[in-house]
């Protein structure tokens, strides 16, 4: 069996990273909630994304919180927006100030975690702290769960590959806009480069 | 009509990327070939990267190759390789000095143009010299082909949006392991993020 | 001559990045400032800091503010400190909220002006927004100007250079803690990679 | 006392970098050389990285070979090229496939040991594999030497400290044009932000 199959989460170096647990994603009345609400539904996220905080936090885990926030000088003058910067402009999704980029209440941050610089895009290490808070605190094995699955999730996730972290994906702690969608990513991209891919009871198990 | 849709390519500004075009990926015999060869019969991908190739050149467009290579060093030491990581380590995939890690013969770099320094995981901006090379030469829209699909082009893909470029996928110049695996990127996940996914036949009615 | 001694700085490009014109650095009564107020007063960097903003807001050039702030979770618990950092976290520079993060009342951004997310060591490149802000405006020529001298603004325009920006630094608009400092960053390093080395006046001279 | 003042260098933690070792630097002979040459011969450079060296391999800590080595398309067509940048193109530099970029024979890399892809500008990090190298192998001690004291290695220096690491620089173990640039470094920038900076001799000691 592989090494990677058997090893467990060392408490001293693996962090929790909550990506876009806010209002405008997670809670009823979020700007982006409307899109997402079937899958939140149907996985079950926003439970077991609670479950999965708590038993990090139960076994010294570090936390880290990855929220987007967005600022007036945002994606209006950019020159190459994507559709879904387009999105978030139009809607001003994740405002600083607003009640949108204000974590859920499930989801916010106790003392001693660490609060990310936003990130504008999809990955939350680009242009971001989280890559020097992870390893000034010698953090190596990161557990990923949010919104949304094939966005923000997998490229923070992708580009933790990349930087040499040890990544592991948890299937129904993550949601996007349709199963199709949810599904695409878990089942075909995620066992190319994950190096674990558990449902939070199986994560909650191994913590616990 | 959004801008996006209706901007041409700005000859002096816009860049091809060939990505992973060397033989053990696309060429009989390569040690990749045998995974991706039904995917490269089906999408008839080799020809179409091939008609872009020399689309862009007629264009006058700038053509970057970026192109895995392996070293002694790679892999085998590292702590937290994927799947990916040991399969191209087991197999000794695109390593220096062999045919493997030399280009099919319809990719091999033009005077003036660019090879990257090699990429060692997906993304072929992640420890290399890619966004170097283009940004000292001014060019901020990337037209990206080559293998595979859902991890090298779609890295490369995701973090030239997060650097702030153009990006254009080219639908049929791609290729992958399974037609799920192609299928689940180019319509689940690129609609997010691409500015815009076209065939290789509109791409080079457009260079044209 | 070289064409670089003689470009102009189109408005359209170019940027102006003032570093750290925060209270606890240029400010009477700042936490930082007792340690700097020699040099800025010897060279006047704040008056020249102001002229060089107001020439280039009248040249409609493109201002982005790049200041440091620390959080809670900062510094204290990082494994790798350095005497910089160890400083910092023992005065609380810098600190969100406080009086000391806050601009100082000639460096308030105006309408239009982008803040960069803060950067918790030197280069105001690293774990920002800055780049992406850049580069999404199509900004490729940057002008430099704040504290300190060798760290701050020359980490920032090092990492510029890097990112292929054409860099101005302005030398009677930075300041740091000796004269001999000051000295040998302006006289000793920047001529080997600075684009241009301007005075305030030179550099208003061409503005206007 | 400072902890990082008594703490040791761990050898599984710890990386020997040797910064551009290459003949066209530090050979008789080498194209750079006759700029260098009085501040080698000063400081004893050579001889005192070889003996860092040795000293690394017999305590077993990793050693990394950090070179420049510049292709066809490298300066030429750049937009913004740094005095530096003109230098190198004018004189070809490190060009690859020349006796120039090789390894002077005392820096030849041993089995085991990792040559990271070849930085373009100063900084050893930037749009190279080095940090995956180090980060997969789990080290996060740097010592450093090479040249030149105030471009290459001091860039390398200042990014390594902003990505995290704990940063030795070896003061006669570097070099650089001027005795003037070498003093201005090491007296004024890197007491503001190294770990450590250590003689040759010191090292050896602590290491053996």
């Amino acid at each position: 069996m592989e090494e990677w199959l058997i090893m467990a989460y060392p408490s001293d170096r693996t962090a929790l990273v909550v990506v876009d647990a806010t209002n405008d994603f997670i809670s009823e009345g979020g700007k982006a909630w409307p899109g997402v609400r079937d899958v939140l539904a149907e996985v079950g996220t926003v439970a077991t994304m609670k479950r999965v905080l708590d038993a990090a936090r139960a076994a010294g885990i570090q936390v880290l919180h990855a929220p987007m926030e967005t600022q007036p000088w945002d994606y209006g003058p950019w020159k190459h927006r994507t559709p879904s910067h387009d999105g978030m402009f139009a809607a001003q999704l994740f405002r600083a100030g607003t009640w949108g980029a204000e974590f859920h209440p499930d989801f916010v941050p106790a003392e001693g975690e660490v609060v990310a610089t936003p990130h504008k895009t999809f990955n939350a290490f680009h242009g971001t702290d989280l890559d020097t808070q992870l390893r000034q605190r010698d953090l190596d094995h990161l557990i990923l769960c949010g919104l949304t699955t094939n966005t923000c999730v997998d490229s923070t996730g992708r580009d933790a590959v990349e930087r040499g972290y040890h990544v592991t994906f948890v299937s129904d702690a993550v949601a996007t806009f349709t199963m199709e969608m949810q599904q695409a990513t878990i089942e075909q991209n995620w066992p190319r480069y994950a190096h674990r891919i558990l449902t939070g009871a199986e994560l909650v198990t191994e913590l616990g």
